[in-house]
């Protein structure tokens, strides 16, 4: 039995990513089961509940008894606990290729696209498997929330085109549904500070630098910000706890597509001039950024050179 | 104007892949030009020379300018100089995945079959792109190197399946063509013992050992044999120059499909383990190893973990 799961705080791509490749795996003749390696935040919860999908099971670590694909990351450092020793059977992502080793060769599939839904639809179209309606609409979910509804600039021609085939297949008017699927992920009204910041977080190497960066979606940049003394203990707790150079953390307005950052740790020159501004009171505005991947990371990893 | 190699100390399959590769991506409408990283070994020199297809330009390093497509191989160790600063549009491989950073998302395809060219007839039919008869000719004598002529452990029925299909299209006879092309490539005659310890040599870095592994093809391993004591000063001088854990010189008799290992360098004891065997005058025989890929790296790998 094989075991598929994305990446740690899983968002709406990771789970569902894991859902349905189990499906497809399935349907290929290879049994297998799909995991989460966290708590599902109201998006993900939004979509399973929509589509009457069952929430998969969590799983903490694997060892080298382990079968394992991995979606919607390659990172070691985003994976579940005993990555290094289990075996990798296929990797299917869309993100940066960084810190993945293996002994032997497996399938390894990464494209340059909004969403690792986007590879998948593919992938049942290369292997002739017919897509259910509800996998069709999980699919569908994927590419909403990662694209923020087409808006992000990671978001390809050929990401929406898919998303409106899926809309179809699952029947949902897919401005409608995404629009409420955005909004049920920006429902930050019970959420501890602690949680803000684990929800979307990743930890990147970067030139031996080790960089946390969460991200954290609302309709009110504001109302998030009258909250910034407690953010900032708990962000300082973390840098100390894990030995974080930098620890930034992204409030994007996911309607007019803008971020707040707040910016701590040793390292805050690397924003500073990797965005070309001076931080007040350890927050800058980025007017157009709404990508960790696109236009966060690679500006940071360059700034993080010299 | 894309810049399109292989690995080092090329072989039938890296070179012919680059040119396979540009003359696909040339046909998508991306302006590609295909190079090699050393010289050509007889066997490619051969099925250049058959095919009618010019030798690809030799380049030295690649910068921050150069847009490049890695093809047969994705370790930066066994890249060109410089590959760090590229920025990387594609890899295409079917080696273990080691090494590889990227900061931005890009294609990054591997597949576990026995040949990089098996891929690139995959991404041909995807893109309903015609395969023109010597760039058939050259996957396919690519298929046969790599396969040892469909004997070697690596080779999937696919492999094979699609060799035969390139072998109609380029209008060779495989069996005859295949033996040719092997015989061609285990001409060690006018060879120094450098040149037998470098053209198919690969470095690896396993859990903080660094290990270099050649292997040579012939049809007479007593013959290589009778040079093995100046072999061992060239690989000695090598273990010093390159700071080596681990030196291997694997001699591969292709028609009986049976290798004879000359292993020198502090870290002897791997092999050892690996293949539960003891060294008599630095040597091992190895009875049905021919894949580097799949018979020596993977058991290296795990002798040095623990």
């Amino acid at each position: 039995m094989m075991k598929i799961f994305g990446h740690q705080n899983p968002d709406t791509d990771t789970i569902t990513s894991a859902i349905v490749m189990a499906d497809l795996q399935n349907a290929l003749g290879n049994p297998s089961t799909a995991y989460r390696l966290g708590e599902l935040n109201k998006e993900t919860a939004f979509a399973l509940d929509y589509f009457k999908v069952d929430t998969p099971e969590l799983l903490t670590t694997v060892d080298d008894q382990d079968t394992v694909i991995l979606v919607d990351h390659n990172e070691f450092a985003q994976s579940v606990a005993g990555i290094e020793k289990a075996t990798p059977y296929m990797v299917v992502d869309h993100h940066r290729v960084a810190g993945f080793s293996s002994s032997e060769p497996l399938f390894f599939r990464i494209e340059p696209v909004g969403c690792t839904a986007t590879i998948l639809y593919r992938m049942y179209l290369e292997n002739n498997i017919e897509i259910k309606p509800e996998i069709a609409g999980l699919m569908a979910s994927a590419i909403v929330s990662d694209s923020l509804l087409f808006k992000s600039p990671t978001c390809t021609a050929f990401d929406r085109e898919v998303c409106l085939k899926l809309a179809q297949i699952a029947n949902i008017e897919i401005e409608t549904y995404g629009l409420d699927l955005l909004k049920a992920g920006t429902d930050l009204s019970d959420l501890s500070v602690d949680q803000m910041l684990t929800i979307d977080a990743k930890v990147f190497t970067m030139n031996g630098i080790s960089a946390r960066i969460a991200q954290i979606n609302t309709v009110d940049i504001e109302g998030v910000m009258t909250r910034q003394p407690d953010i900032e203990t708990e962000m300082n707790n973390a840098i100390a706890a894990e030995s974080l150079d930098l620890f930034m953390f992204v409030i994007t307005d996911i309607m007019n597509s803008n971020s707040q950052a707040i910016v701590l740790g040793d390292r805050i020159d690397l924003v500073e001039k990797a965005f070309d501004t001076t931080l007040e009171q350890h927050a800058a505005y980025l007017p157009g950024v709404v990508s960790r991947k696109k236009q966060i990371v690679p500006p940071l990893e360059k700034a993080s050179v010299s």
